[in-house]
């Protein structure tokens, strides 16, 4: 019952370049969230038809190790609470039972060990891609996942196929790359947004509510003026220099991919209606966010780089100071100032 | 929501001193109960009932890192397919969720490392002191713990209470201490057993069944005859030899207890009685069990001589080839050759 062998988690415990310590964008738009979730909650959670059903179930998928996890579900805890007492609802009866999922390879030890010592729920870990089946059949009231939907479950195979139009040379990502390359990586993200809808229709309770953000391109942009596809970018040429100068080989570089994809909120709409078993009851495009001007990618990238790449802590340290001094040399700022985050709040149909 | 935070884990990862390694002992008991389990479920599980009612939850206790617990949750599994099967059940569509529980400290990220890849439940990790709720109200169809039931939820206060006439002055555990350092662990176990049954009452569904399986010594005979005890006397002695040479002071050798007791099988009993809201269906006493001459304490107690006793890596290598070597010495196995194992099925009451 696990899902793809391709994780990559953020990195884990508590140091400097940890997920915890690099998460402080996340938890702006989070917190942009917040008013969204309440309102999802007031308007669309057909909560009497659940109250008498047990615990209330929520999942966080995708939810690395802390802190913006716990500030997730404490909102959308604190949301089902104040519908309960605008219902007339005892709030203090209802049980709630909240699981926490990633990969295996996610430091759980940590988001355990940071888990509130006071809290209102029982918490659980769940270790496993959600590009699969994760939980038993219509469990779950409240599914939430915060730019975790970037991620695919892979990369696209024909862009590491030698062989294929779409093999992707020299690059390590889409937005500059030739038409085959970005359609490959926006089929990939097609597939696995069925996947993920498919296994989550099992999962979810009827009427049941999914409250996903994505970091999103606009819609009709070109991907090459995405913000953060634009920081990918620098990011490239410094691999594209090592390989210059001989730090790590070209064949390397060829055969490495990155297994994320920014897709537009229309690509992402398509994807729900092409599915057929949520309905878009809400979808907020906020941008006006303020992006940082050099991303924590170490965060969320070192153990790729690791594991695909084999870079030992050296040369980790070498090339992130490059990404680092090529951002702050950059104008990418000027260039594509916002960028865009897209909250989708779906509801479990019941037609099929 | 969090139990006590008394909590010592067993050694974590995979190195010569983990619980992973050192728990064979354990697996050998855990073998013998498979019979006993197939059987439980085969008599008292009343599947009928619970086979409509979504997935089946199973729990394992102090489940520590594995493989041990694998290899228990499995046989639960496999009978309880068996019984479908008997009763012309299709046992395919029922879908079992798993929840390993442990201390929030023990090593979750290698248990679910270790995960067997191709399973037959879904699976979670569950932080928490099992003397404390853990799950939401009657979840759970079948429970399991082996070997978890004689670590207290503490030391008992008096035991380290000067003014008390319990306090347990240069010893570190009850077996050949005074009457009232034996009636303070004995109360000590009492209670917590009830804490512990009180809990489950709450999260087992009427019916559910709990198997419990404790290290126990023999009803009736005395504490100091109890092969366990003995080696943890041959511990205790090796501290002394450490105050003698000024390795640790006094003062913290009194401060010191181990928060265990081995119950008799008459203690168990009489604690399930007195709690009412579980029926004992089977309790067997297993006695020919050949334990080890040299108990593998290392792996259960390094996390409390380290936090308590504040050992530092090079007195734990010393201390455990000290004990290691008491026990070559010793003849405890001449002694009391067998050790006690007790299995016992509880099944949640529909009275109260």
């Amino acid at each position: 019952m696990e899902g793809p062998s391709n994780a990559f988690p953020m990195n884990g415990g508590e140091g400097p370049h940890s997920y915890t310590r690099n998460s402080s964008a996340q938890r702006i738009f989070i917190d942009r969230a917040r008013k969204l979730i309440q309102e999802a909650v007031a308007e669309h959670l057909d909560i009497e038809a659940f109250s008498s059903s047990g615990a209330f179930l929520v999942a966080d998928l995708g939810c690395s190790v802390g802190p913006n996890t716990f500030y997730a579900v404490s909102n959308v805890l604190q949301a089902v609470e104040q519908k309960c007492q605008s219902l007339g609802l005892d709030s203090q009866i209802l049980e709630f039972q909240v699981f926490f999922n990633d990969h295996a390879g996610n430091d759980f030890n940590t988001l355990f060990r940071l888990l509130p010592p006071v809290r209102r729920y029982h918490a659980a870990g769940l270790p496993g891609s959600f590009y699969g089946r994760l939980f038993p059949k219509s469990c779950l009231h409240f599914v939430c996942s915060s730019f975790t939907l970037h991620w695919l479950s892979g990369v696209p195979k024909e862009v590491q196929d030698k062989s294929s139009p779409a093999w992707n040379k020299g690059r390590i990502f889409y937005p500059n790359a030739n038409k085959e390359v970005i359609e490959a990586y926006a089929a990939q993200f097609a597939k696995d947004m069925e996947v993920f809808l498919c296994a989550r229709a099992q999962e979810v309770v009827l009427g049941g509510l999914m409250a996903l953000t994505f970091g999103t391109r606009r819609d009709g942009a070109p991907h090459s003026q995405f913000i953060t596809n634009r920081s990918l970018d620098l990011l490239e040429s410094c691999l594209v220099d090592m390989v210059k100068k001989g730090t790590i080989s070209e064949e390397r570089m060829d055969e490495f991919n990155l297994p994320m994809y920014y897709a537009s909120p229309q690509e992402v709409k398509e994807a729900v209606e092409r599915n057929g078993r949520f309905s878009v009851k809400k979808m907020v495009e906020i941008v006006d966010i303020h992006p940082s001007a050099n991303p924590p990618w170490r965060a969320g990238l070192e153990g790729l780089l690791k594991e695909q790449m084999q870079f030992e802590d050296e040369m980790l340290d070498e090339f992130f100071d490059s990404v680092t001094r090529k951002h702050e040399e950059s104008s990418i700022l000027e260039f594509a100032p916002e960028a865009s985050v897209t909250f989708v709040l779906l509801k479990r149909n019941a037609a099929n």
